[in-house]
């Protein structure tokens, strides 16, 4: 699941536009990952530990989970970040979906097409894992960001909040 | 995660309307579950090897997987059924959202409150388990059910299907 640049030489040569993109890793704590995960839901910060144990944990998913982040070859600081979870249903004989979940692209790096390329990822993770369909939930805004990386309008979403 | 009736007389001696909502079992091949998924989404007979793998695959799961069914107590079938995936998160301090998906009730026993009844478990072990929301996905038709059950319209879902 990674996606190399056509040239190394040309991701670490260019004009800062150069992102690889890649499964995240436990020293992405020190690149960026918790301020990127902040724009999207701010929280108070999270300790190391907490990140370490969660990080184990999807891990123990294998496949079926799947965290990316781009990764600015100029900075090795942390751009954008996705994540696909692959859901074992009983129905379509046993089928699988898979949920994209917390897109974000770095607020100093949009316009550059990074959350497109990291959904279209995902997305490609989850055809190999033999997923029927991919679906995600978004605002109305957002909709037509999606519609660019290949979704169509399809149900409600509803949430019950504790 | 069992919720009883209230007395097990009633439920066995009663006109037929008692039933128990109970996790699902492996035998639950033999009372009637996949016809009532096929009401859901209908698709080929699905082998009992591949269900018991299914099966297995969910409970390595643990919590963060739970299948409901609703016995008739009278007859000992299946007339609804219901799923919960927790998902873990890094965002909300490594927060956690229960997904409900494949709510189904046989069509032989609607209007009996049975569906909600599953919905409001499912969303009760959603609570057990930390969730700070639970979410779904329903067609605009399924809006009013789901708002008795204590859910509000929120997004858009969007599909891409390969």
């Amino acid at each position: 699941m990674e996606q190399t640049l056509p040239s190394a030489a040309a991701a670490a040569g260019g004009d800062g536009e150069a992102y690889l993109i890649r499964p995240l890793e436990l020293a992405d704590i020190s690149k960026g990952f918790l301020d990127l995960l902040n724009q999207l839901s701010p929280s108070p910060p999270l300790a190391e530990e907490a990140f370490r144990a969660r990080f184990e944990e999807l891990a123990a998913l294998g496949a079926d989970h799947l965290v990316l982040v781009a990764e600015d070859a100029a900075t090795g600081r942390l751009a954008a970040a996705g994540a696909l979870l692959v859901e074992r249903k009983f129905i379509r004989r046993c089928g699988r979906v898979g949920h994209v979940e917390d897109v974000v692209v770095d607020a100093a790096a949009r316009g550059r097409g990074l959350g497109e390329r990291v959904v279209r990822c995902l997305v490609e993770h989850a055809r190999g894992r033999g997923c029927y369909k991919v679906i995600l939930n978004c605002t109305t805004e957002l909709t037509g960001f999606y519609a660019k990386c290949g979704f169509v309008e399809k149900n409600v979403q509803m949430g019950l909040y504790f």
